[in-house]
C-alpha cells in the first residue's frame, strides 16, 4: 500500500494529488471511472476529509478529474485524449459473466482486515501464526534442495504427495485408497468448485446443511444449483429429510461436513451416520463429505470420516491442510472413483494447469516427517486452550446474553445472541471497536447468531476482543 | 504407478488379480464400473494379453468382476453387497456439468506422455529441464528461510511479488503500472479462465486469432462464447476484419498473442499494431493481450507488448513465468483497471482461495535476483540453438515435404506438410515410433499443419525425433 510521507516538506494534499495522478495515468482508473468518495479516501489514508477535498480540487484544476453533484468524482474523459466511447466500458464487463461476487458481508470483512490488520480477528477461519507449523516447514525446506524439474505437473497432482496421502489417509482417517484415486486441489475450496462446476448442471437440486459453510459461497448459485436445506441440530443433520427432498426435488447430491461442522461445531452422531448411509445408498445418491476439521478433536479420539465406512462407494471425500497445518500452502485433496478423478483433473487442467510443485513437495515432506504428530498434538492442546479462553470471556462479559454448545474440536464457536439485533449494525459497531466476526446469516441462519473463530486471534487478544464485542452489543440493545 | 514385480516368485497374472482386487475394494472402481479392456490393460502393464485374460478369469471366479460379451468387463454389483441402484451412477455425474473436457488429441497426447515418459516430446509447450533456472531457484530457496506466516493470501496476490512485478514490467515490458493494478494468477491459463468466466456471458461473441492457442482450450466453448476468426498471416492478424466482425456479430473482446504467436511464431507488425489500436479504440473494444513469449526473442530486441502503448486503457495484459522460467511455478499475472482486478480477485477467491505463498515468494526473489538476466540471455541463446537444430533436421529429412517460416522467438515452429495426410493417423504413426507433436487442427487450422515445440525435447533427441517423424509421414504417403 502507498503511504503518505508525513516528514517530507510536501503538503499532504499535494502528495495525494500526485499519487492519484500517477495511478490514473497508469490506467488503474480509466477515463470515466468513479473515484472513491472524499470521505472514503480520507478514511483509507487516515487524513482529514478537507485534505482530500484540496487534493481533488487540484486534480480538477488540472482537468484530470470531474465532479458532478450527485454522481461523484470521475476521471475526466477529455483530458486523456479519448472521447468516452474510446475506452471500453469496463464497469459493464466487471458486472458481466455468470459468476456471482462474494457476499457483501464477506467482502466488507475482507476489506476491513486488509485495511486494518490490527483488528482483533474472530472472522478468518484459519490458524493463528503460532498454531501453524511455520518453524517445522522452514526447517524441512532448508534441509531439502529443490532442484527437481519444474514442468507442468501431472494434472492429478504430484505423485509423491499422492503416495504420502495414501498412507496419511489410512493412518489418520481410516480410509483405504490408492494414489490413482486421489486428486490434489488448491484446498477444499477448489474441490467444492470442481464438483459444483463439473459434476452438476444448472438447474440441478442439491441438499446442504443449514447452517452451512456452503451458504457463504455464491459458487453454488453461480453454478445454477437449487439449494435445499437439511437442518443441523446437536447430532448433526437429520437424514430422514433426505428422502423427502429426493422425492420432491430429485436432489442430485448431498453436501455435508460431519466432523466439527462449520459453523456449528457439531459432530454427526453414529446413529445418524447409519441412517445417512441407508437412505443415500437406497437412493443411489452421492454424498460430498468435507472433512477439514476431523483431526482437531481436543480430547476425544478424532471422529472418523463417513468415507471410512463407505462400502457402497457413495462418498466423494474432501480433505485439506488448511485447518491442521497452514491455509497458505493451498493443498487439499479429493478421494473419488477413477472416472470422477479423471473428469475433474481434466477440467482443472484447463482452469489453471494444476498446482505449483513446490508446496506439494513441502506438504508431502511434512506429513511424512517426524514433526507431524507432535505438531498435531500441540495444535489440539492450543485450540482447546483458545476455545476455553473464548468461553470464559463470553461468560464473563455476556453470560446473560449468549448461549452456545462448546465445540469439542474445530476452529469455531457458534453463538446465539438473546437480544434481537441487526446483523449488519452489530458488525458495524464491532468494527468501530476494532473487532471482526462473521454474522450468522452468512451461513444461512436467521439473524441472532454469530460465528466466533477462536483459532485465528492472538491468545492475548481474545478477552479484549470479546469485551469490545460486548460493548458493541450493549450499544445496540441499551 | 503400480508396477509388476518380475523377480518375485508370484505369477504375473496373480499379481495383477491381487492388485485389481485391492483397487476395486478401495472404491477406485465402484460396483458396476467398466474395467480397461484386456488389450488396453496388457498394453499399460507391458504384459501379454493372455496374462490379463488369466487375471480377469481369476477375479471372475471370485465373483468380483463380470464379463458380458459386447459390453466389456465390469465390477460386479452383487459381490459387494449392493444392488445396482445402491451405488451412485458415477459415470452420469462424470458426463454432467457444463464444463467441456479437453480435446481428444490433447488427452491422447497427455496420456501417451504419462505412460511413456521416454517419448521424444515435440508437443509440450514448455522449457526442457536444462533451459529452466532450476539451479538458480534451488540456490535462492536455500538462501532464504521460509518462516513467514502461511495464512490465506491476499486475494490479489502476494504483495512483494506484485511490487517486484511493477519494476519487472517497467524494465522489461515498457509497462507502467502499480501493484494495485496487478492480479497474480496460476499462469496465463487461469487469467484466460477468469476473463472468459467472469467478464463475458454465455452467448457473447469474441474474436480470436486463427490459428490460435485458444482453439485448444474448450474453456471458451464451456463459457458459452461464440468464437470468430481473425486469420493470422506473416504480419499477424489483420485488424480490418475486427470492424466487420463487430458490425456483424457485436464481438465483445479480441484475444491476441502478438509476440511470437502460439502456434505460428508470428510477431504483429508495427503497422498492424497501429491499426489495431485505431479500430479497437474507435469501437471501445477491449483487447486481451497474452504475452508469454516476448522476452524469448533470439537475436533482436524483444518486441514490446501492445500494453506499453495503451493510451486509451483498452488492453487487459496477461503475463507468465511459464515460458521464460518454469511452468511448474504456476505464476502468471494480469494488468487491468482496478474494477476488473477487484472483480476477478473476488471470483478467484471463491474458486481456489488464491495461490500458495511459497512459489510467489520464490518468483519474487528470482526476478529481483542477479540470476535473472543471465538466465534470460542463456535461455535465448539455447532456444535459438534448438530451433536451428530442428530446422536442420527438417531440412535434412523432409526438405521436399515441409514448408515453414523460421520463428525469431518463442518455443514453437509451425510447419506445413505438403503431402495430404490424416492428422490422427500421422499422430498414431509417430507415437508408434516414440515421437509426439501437436496436430495443427488443435489450433483451429485445416489439417496439413503440425506444431513442433523445440524447447522441450532434449537437444540430443531432436534429430532422431524428426527422423522418426519423417518415417511416420512417409509410411502414410508411400
Ligand atoms: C467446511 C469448510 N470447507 C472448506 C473450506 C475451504 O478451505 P480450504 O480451501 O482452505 O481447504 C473451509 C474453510 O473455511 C471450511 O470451513
Ligand atoms: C499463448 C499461450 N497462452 C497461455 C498459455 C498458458 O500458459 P501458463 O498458464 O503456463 O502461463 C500458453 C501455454 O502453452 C500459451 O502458449
Amino acid at each position: 500500500m502507498w503511504e503518505l510521507d508525513r516528514h517530507s516538506g510536501k503538503p499532504l494534499y499535494e502528495q495525494i494529488a500526485d499519487h492519484l495522478e500517477q495511478r490514473i495515468s497508469y490506467g488503474e482508473f480509466p477515463p470515466g471511472s468513479l473515484l472513491p468518495s472524499e470521505r472514503k479516501l480520507a478514511d483509507q489514508l487516515g487524513v482529514n476529509r478537507s485534505t482530500v477535498i484540496l487534493a481533488y480540487a487540484e486534480l480538477r484544476a488540472m482537468g484530470i478529474i470531474e465532479s458532478r453533484s450527485g454522481s461523484g468524482t470521475r476521471v475526466s474523459t477529455s483530458k486523456w485524449g479519448a472521447t468516452p466511447k474510446h475506452t471500453p466500458n469496463w464497469s459493464r464487463y466487471a458486472e458481466g459473466g455468470s459468476f456471482l461476487p462474494n457476499l457483501p458481508f464477506m467482502r466488507k470483512i475482507r476489506e476491513a482486515l486488509n485495511q486494518h490488520p490490527s483488528l482483533i480477528d474472530f472472522a478468518s477461519g484459519e490458524l493463528a501464526a503460532d498454531l501453524a507449523p511455520m518453524e517445522e516447514i522452514a526447517e524441512l525446506m532448508s534441509e531439502h534442495r529443490y532442484t527437481s524439474y519444474l514442468g507442468y505437473d501431472n494434472p492429478q497432482g504430484y505423485i509423491p504427495l499422492r503416495q504420502a496421502l495414501v498412507s496419511y489417509l489410512n493412518t489418520y482417517r481410516g480410509i483405504q485408497t490408492a494414489e490413482s484415486s486421489i486428486l490434489i486441489t488448491s484446498g477444499s475450496q477448489q474441490s467444492l468448485y470442481l464438483i459444483t462446476q463439473c459434476l452438476l448442471s444448472p438447474g440441478d437440486a442439491v441438499a446442504i446443511e443449514d447452517p452451512s459453510y456452503c451458504y457463504s459461497l455464491p459458487m453454488f448459485q453461480s453454478a445454477g444449483l437449487r439449494l435445499f436445506r437439511l437442518p443441523v441440530d446437536q447430532h448433526g443433520i437429520c437424514p430422514d429429510d433426505i428422502r423427502s427432498l429426493y422425492k420432491k426435488h430429485r436432489i442430485k447430491m448431498v453436501f455435508t461436513n460431519p466432523n466439527f461442522q462449520n459453523p456449528t461445531g457439531t459432530v454427526l452422531s453414529a446413529e445418524r451416520r447409519k441412517q445417512l448411509f441407508e437412505v443415500t445408498s437406497e437412493l443411489g445418491l452421492p454424498v460430498v463429505e468435507d472433512d477439514p476439521f476431523g483431526l482437531t478433536a481436543f480430547e476425544d479420539a478424532p471422529p472418523m470420516p463417513l468415507k471410512s465406512m463407505d462400502v457402497n462407494g457413495s462418498i466423494l471425500y474432501i480433505g485439506s491442510f488448511s485447518k491442521i497445518a497452514a491455509s497458505g500452502l493451498r493443498i487439499g485433496w479429493m478421494v473419488a472413483p477413477r472416472s470422477i478423478v479423471e473428469r475433474l483433473a481434466d477440467a482443472r487442467q484447463q482452469m489453471d494447469f494444476g498446482l505449483s510443485v513446490i508446496p506439494q513437495q513441502v506438504a508431502a515432506q511434512f506429513i511424512k516427517s517426524a514433526y507431524f504428530l507432535p505438531h498435531l498434538e500441540r495444535l489440539r492442546t492450543q485450540l482447546h486452550f483458545k476455545r476455553d479462553l473464548l468461553i470464559e470471556s463470553l461468560q464473563k462479559e455476556l453470560a446473560d446474553l449468549v448461549t452456545f454448545t462448546p465445540p469439542r474440536g474445530g476452529l469455531h464457536l457458534w453463538c446465539h445472541l438473546r437480544p434481537q439485533v441487526h446483523d449488519g449494525k452489530l458488525l458495524e459497531e464491532s468494527l468501530k471497536r476494532g473487532v471482526v466476526f462473521v454474522p450468522g446469516s452468512v451461513y444461512g441462519s436467521d439473524s441472532g447468531f454469530v460465528r466466533f473463530t477462536y483459532a485465528r486471534a492472538k491468545t492475548e487478544n481474545i478477552g479484549e476482543g470479546i469485551s469490545r464485542f460486548a460493548e458493541a452489543l450493549r450499544e445496540l440493545t441499551s
